[in-house]
């Protein structure tokens, strides 16, 4: 069933257009070619929404926010919203800052986002407007083993639901939501965890995929999550012992390069809920 | 009759002050030391014309542009101007925004361009103000196959002619030109279109040798589209069928640290236009 | 006696907030989570000094300063001290701007700072208001030779002696000093001066070290440095003659990621001085 979402991406070469952080820019930009895609990065308020209008897709990535980045983001999400492409929010480390809450809160408010996707710390927050956060690569593990199964399905429900987005919540298990029907996505590794910006990248897939599958965003999104889970798995079955993080991040980016449709329909794992 | 611009950069060391967008930036910084060339990274504008004071050559590209980083060329550019050291200018995605086609032309009117490098697409918008653009790595492609190699010729010279600058058209094949003699080379691979920042890659080695041999702009642009190209192709040839287009990016900046004069030499493909 | 430095990295996992520049965020970010550490990158000033609450440690790194950045980083740095957490400044390219190197005597005044890790001609910079430099990764071999070993040291003693911060001095040799103790380290390898960053990255190890062993920062920072430079021998020993610089700074995030407290304690080459 997956397969045509990922050949919709390789065919379709949609432009995505990424407000994101420096700090995993390139492997973003990287994976969105590897996986097809074309990136398109401008962050300024003085560009952003010329860019947002010729692309087929915007990314919204909330690291190394500025006031800025923010107001790009604004004015670009209004113009994605306006042409009716689809918006991806990662909202990386929000509850860490009352910036980045807020920011958070705002483009929720302004823009009609199509997917979120982030760890269980990152959903809760944007939900409950708690604050548990320790930073951003440093919450994937630790909050992640508070909620049972159940309660995080049912936390990305009420996302889904609150803001009308598709949820993808990541973690062990990956749980991805329209509100009503909802997958568990059971592909990937945890050594992804000391590869920074895994969050991003995925992010970056997930616009990739909702821009060249926009009818139907909650499928888009768990081909992306099980694109991404799969080419961990190969790229860890690649990593000899004398090898680390690096070699990781290079095998994850070029197993997304070498992914087929076919391949991906072989390897996907992931059950209705 | 490559060869000595290539031990020029390797001899001479030349410090090259990038200002420059943050998504290749780390790339650019690495493939410029491979060369043999040391990058100074210095966007504010509270301390760009220092940096550029301390340097042999100033790079500018116009990725993930900002209000900030325009006001830094401007100042970086005339202190390069004023200390006689060759800019290099990489009008990275202009046409895609009214402020990066303003900035590009305002950096033409008060700043003297020793070199522009940019894509079919970027050239021509930098000549006819026309937006043909979709964005960044999203224009390598598309826009190319618009033209016969003649017209790009043409349109090269023309850039030439009215700019004073060196003008590297790259593409299927890529043009070199001060006005009067026209150069295309024939080196390289498509494959680079899946690696992003390869453009901003070469506008910083084209950067490099200019700084290093700045008595002869043209054949230095040749030498390092050639350097580039031929790295690209040595590159292509160790990526395994299990590798993609982050293994392409590694291969290819180890290939210009290995590249030696002599290997130039034998494997630099150009001719006389 | 260093085994247990690094042990405490992994078992602490501290987090470091990082306010760094773009170019190399990147690897910094890979080479903490290498380390053990976790990184949290975050560089407004509307939200620094919460990122920092958050922290285990905090580095600051003067690459691709903006008048933002060191708003952030005053802000950052006195909530450190509040909570007493260790900040390591790393003074990348002081002395090449009069804004880089105000900014450097205004965090060294307003914030006290647990370790400064530069080269010589940075520290020296910072003693002594010279304005040495040439840029960035340009400084890192010239200045070098300038000095014996024993000047070094006397120069490493009196800043630590000046600002009461442990001083790491990289070079062929690294000066790790508290002004009274001094340890010369001799691991690692010249051919880093050919990856950009890797100055960077050093910084962001001293600082995760200082994190997890902040009752013993001279010794955490012989530590680190040690670790980072046998790091360096063992990916000098994996590189092939067809590889360059590229391929070495992956192998050194590698093996940092595989180095084990018992590898340090056999591989760390370091006299008291």
């Amino acid at each position: 069933m997956l397969d045509s979402y990922l050949r919709n991406v390789k065919t379709k070469k949609p432009v995505i257009h990424c407000i994101t952080n420096y700090v995993t820019a390139n492997d973003c930009a990287n994976i969105l070619l590897a996986s097809g895609a074309l990136p398109a990065m401008a962050d300024s308020p003085l560009e952003a929404a010329e860019f947002t209008e010729k692309a087929d897709g915007l990314c919204l990535n909330l690291g190394t926010l500025s006031e800025d980045k923010k107001k790009a983001m604004l004015l670009a999400g209004k113009k994605a919203n306006e042409i009716g492409i689809p918006v991806t929010l990662d909202p990386v480390g929000v509850g860490t800052s009352e910036f980045r809450s807020k920011t958070a809160g705002e483009l929720l408010k302004e823009i009609k986002i199509a997917v979120i996707r982030g760890n269980a710390s990152e959903i809760k927050s944007l939900l409950k407007k708690d604050t548990l956060g320790r930073g951003v690569d440093a919450e994937s593990s630790d909050e992640d083993r508070l909620e049972t199964l159940e309660e995080k399905v049912d936390i990305a429900k009420e996302l889904s639901k609150n803001t009308g987005a598709v949820v993808v919540m990541t973690g062990e298990a990956d749980v991805v939501t329209d509100g009503v029907k909802t997958y568990v996505a059971h592909n990937g590794i945890p050594e992804l965890t000391k590869v920074t910006g895994a969050g991003c990248m995925l992010s970056s897939v997930v616009a990739a995929f909702a821009a060249a599958n926009k009818n139907d965003l909650l499928t888009s999104a768990l081909a992306a999550v099980c694109t991404f889970g799969y080419a961990g798995e190969i790229a860890k079955d690649k990593l000899n012992e004398d090898e680390g993080n690096i070699s990781l991040r290079n095998y994850l980016i070029d197993a997304i390069y070498l992914m087929t449709p076919e391949n991906l329909e072989k390897g996907a794992k992931y059950e209705d809920r």
